[in-house]
């Protein structure tokens, strides 16, 4: 995989709206096994410099998102231990270390949905906010239990649509509504299910904007908040504050007015105390210390 | 006025989402105003009985705000005054109160825009959310103070677009958010101001769905909300609770996805523990009592 061809590939996870951040790391460290095969080298030092380099901007890429910044971290340490290796060695070796760590990602979100539907029981109504993959594998095997779902719009780009459309589609009675009626809505709700984008070392839950304000209804109505992801999501204590990503203001669809300006950040802070119970693959946990 | 006529102006004033509570109070003031000179009656009865009903629907029409039934209600309690009248003589008094009425609440209006604009002071951020008369008032009459504001766009409708081109077009440096990005933009306000459908009796706040998380999350960061509306606005303690009105699902253009029901109502409660300050006709209140 040669530069233009790996630029380009970087623009799309840096780009894409769809995908979550365990999804998108799953991408990058496809990128970065793609890499370490292909990637045009004469010594292993000119590869594991390259490696580390796209490595590196591949986390850039999308600040917000910790299992990025984890997964290919942990696959960034595993270089270090190959630099005695030869060319071909680091290029299998680096390989394998990539589709490892995307079976252990994999492995980790299939256990934290488990452990999810567990916690969730039956015969509940849930509300939620934005489109979490977590999140919906989770409602979706908790289909056939008497449960229901509310969930918001979740603008600009209304990932809720697309929510409501696969609980409904599984049979799920779902009501949608605008991200202002979340106050409205979550009184009615017996348990507010959040993914995240990333947890803070604290717990606090960096998500889709609009999530703290769920948060905030639900702790003022006595509705436990519960985040469910993987830990690979948890940043560390040494990284930087999280930063929070701000998307094309078009987004908005807003009519372009002079001296008015459009901001479309896209990720917000839950403290952890609105937080009750944190769900990952090792159990349900009333702390994420 | 006669009850075709009547009945499509009551359908305006049902259907209308431009205008605030006080504005269709005196909207709804000149319909009885318009009614108590030329509905068809031949008796004082038949007509003092016409007025009552015509009033009632009225009230009926819009059930979340109060300056409505509030304003109509002492317009109604003047009518049972005149039973002794004349014909003729019912008709000017009860169009001569109507027109006093209509009035007083622009003079109450008045007054309490200058309380808030006294109460505001310069060199301030402010928030709001939804469209207000009154706070778009406030706000113009504080632009050249080096006033900032941070507007919502307020789905469905997004009036908030509506109250960004008139603040920017008065030189007010302006930024617009999703509502979903409330929560995140609160901290850097230093006041939340917002406008209000109506009171409750304790001084809770029933105004467009969102408001609440606002209140919420300005409480949470320390940032006081202030509401800003005359007394009119109170509901009684007899009244019945506040209705929230829902209105047309079609107002959010979801898709259309069978099993998914779109909701959409148009308001939410703020409790008033969560309000710092109320601003009327007579003065700015720590509590509303």
């Amino acid at each position: 995989m040669d530069e233009p061809v790996f630029h380009n590939l970087l623009q799309t996870v840096q780009a894409d709206r769809s995908q979550g951040a365990s999804q998108l790391a799953r991408r990058s460290l496809q990128l970065m096994a793609q890499s370490a095969q292909r990637a045009p080298a004469d010594t292993t030092g000119e590869l594991l410099k390259l490696l580390v380099s796209r490595c590196d901007r591949l986390i850039a890429a999308r600040p917000s998102m910790a299992p990025i910044a984890n997964l290919l971290g942990e696959w960034k340490a595993g270089l270090t231990r190959l630099d005695m290796s030869s060319l071909p060695e680091i290029r299998t070796s680096a390989t394998d270390n990539a589709l490892m760590l995307i079976r252990q990602s994999e492995q980790a979100l299939q256990e934290t949905v488990e452990n999810a539907v567990a916690y969730i029981g039956s015969d509940k109504t849930l509300i939620t906010h934005s489109l979490s993959s977590t999140v919906l594998q989770v409602l979706l095997s908790v289909a056939k239990r008497n449960i229901r779902v509310i969930v918001s719009e979740s603008r600009p780009l209304n990932e809720g649509h697309q929510l409501a459309r696969r609980l409904a589609e599984a049979g799920i009675p779902t009501q949608l509504i605008t991200d202002a009626q979340l106050g409205l809505f979550v009184p009615k709700a017996g348990l507010a299910l959040l993914g995240a984008d990333s947890l803070l070392s604290d717990g606090s839950l960096v998500n889709k904007a609009g999530s703290y304000l769920l948060a905030l209804a639900a702790h003022d109505n006595g509705v436990p908040v519960c985040v469910c992801c993987e830990s690979f999501k948890r940043r560390k204590q040494t990284e930087e504050p999280a930063a929070l990503e701000e998307m094309d203001a078009a987004e908005l669809h807003a009519p372009s007015l002079s001296g008015v300006r459009v901001r479309n950040i896209y990720f917000d802070i839950t403290p952890a105390r609105l937080i009750d119970c944190w769900i990952d693959e090792r159990g349900v946990h009333a702390a994420c210390t």
